[in-house]
Formats: C-alpha cells, structure tokens, sequence
C-alpha cells in the first residue's frame, strides 16, 4: 500500500475496478483499460513500489511466473496468440504513466505489425469484460 | 547450455565475442550489438531457454536484481537516463530473433521519443566499447 493515493493499489485492495484476469500472494493480473492489442494485461506486485529502483528484487520470480502463465493461456489455440511482448516501462521518460510498477503483457499474432503499430496510438478498449473472463477460463480462475 | 548453437550461449561460455556490462552466478549482461538507443543492453540467463514458456521462473528474480542495477547506472548522472525500458520479445511473432531468452534494458531520455524511433529503425552501433566500458565502471566492475 502507499502512502499516497494509487489507482493500482485501489484494485489490489479490491476497492478499484478492474477486470482480474490472475492473482496470487503477490501478485494481481488486469486488462490494461487502453490495450494496445487484445488482451492487454498488467502484472502488479501486490506490495507498492513506484518502480524499478525501489521495487524488491524477490518480486522479480513472481511477476515473471505470472506472465508465463497468462502468456501460455495467451498462446493457446483458443485465444490465438503466437508471441508475446513484456515490458516494464520504467520512468515517465520511459512512457510510465501509473508509477505503481507493471509489468505489460501484450499478445501478439503473426502478421500484427501494422494493427499493434496503431494499437500503439488508438488504444481502444474492446470488450474488455468477455476477454477478461475467457483469459480467466483459460488459466483456471484464480482471482 | 543448448544441445543446438546458440550465439547467446557461446557468449556465456566465454567463447562468442561481446560488450560484457555485467554478470553474477545466474545471468550475463551485455551491450546490444544493433542499439535501440546508446547503452541497450541484454540480461540472459546463463542457462539456455528458448523463451518464456521454458525459463525457470526462479530467474526472474536473478533477471530483475541485475535490470535493476544496470537500471540505475543508466539513471545516473554520467550516464545520464531518465528512465529506462525493460522488454521481453518472446516469439518471432513478437519480434524475438535469436531463440535464448534475453531481457532488453533500453535507457531513455525526457524528449527522445523521436530518436528512440528513429533508433528502432536503424539501429546503428556506434562506440560500444566505450559505451560498456562506461556502464561497467557506474555498475562497479563486475564481469
């Protein structure tokens, strides 16, 4: 928790909205409202950390378990991912605008450059409840 | 170690040519050969993965603590970032092209956004030499 008001924290204590895709002990998955493709997900550490530099390193295991997991649900059949990009953009020059650090999971598909180019800009959010709940289904619910 | 060539495994062994910026008991790091922007540099386990989904995720710890390090070299004033990106490209569909995981640390600058785009494109090398020279001596020389 932080001493000063988090948008990111609000969702950890269950008081902001958000649609879960994956938590456990120290961590919680969301869909990024503005995705830049479908399925656009944040891994957060539950504890606040503003970003990298005071961010604990033994957080690092658990983000990344988390991204593997929701990336392999990403690159089933189902939902159709072929990769995935993840990115931590650390620093307001770095394009970091909640300064709670995440970690973005992004899918991509073959071919995707132009529409994750434009996805980029526009960041439109898409059905963000029905992605959400097929993500959850294809992990096993654990939110 | 892969059972198959890997440019990134023969860096660990000592045996491929690079621009080493760091390294511990789990991870090398060292400077990109075509940079995004000047000081990009790759964190790979020492044990050969070919992406996320075979990466023990007990190296994420490892790859964070070292991202964090090299972070916060970049972030100083000699070095002189105002932030730094962090990406993993899992998946020739995401822009991954050489088969061992690698985590990207890519320092920015405030108002460098057209460079940074510029530099996606070119990915000109300049003087890593120095470049990694520079990173080590603010990271404390340990490679």
């Amino acid at each position: 928790m932080s001493t000063v008001p988090c948008v990111f924290c609000d969702i950890v204590a269950g008081r902001g909205p958000a649609h879960l895709v994956y938590s456990d002990e120290h961590v919680v998955a969301f869909l990024d409202r503005a995705p830049v493709t479908r399925g656009h997900t944040l891994v957060i550490p539950r504890k606040h950390s503003s970003g990298l530099s005071d961010l604990d390193p033994a957080l690092g295991t658990p983000l990344f378990a988390a991204a593997q997991r929701i990336a392999d649900a990403m690159k089933t059949l189902e939902f159709g991912a072929h990769g995935v990009n993840l990115a931590v953009n650390d620093g307001r020059a770095a394009m970091q605008t909640v300064f709670h650090t995440h970690l973005h999971v992004v899918p991509r598909r073959v071919g995707d450059k132009l529409s994750f180019a434009t996805g980029l800009v526009t960041r439109r959010a898409g059905d963000l409840a029905t992605t959400a709940a097929h993500l959850r289904s294809l992990i096993g619910d654990r939110t």
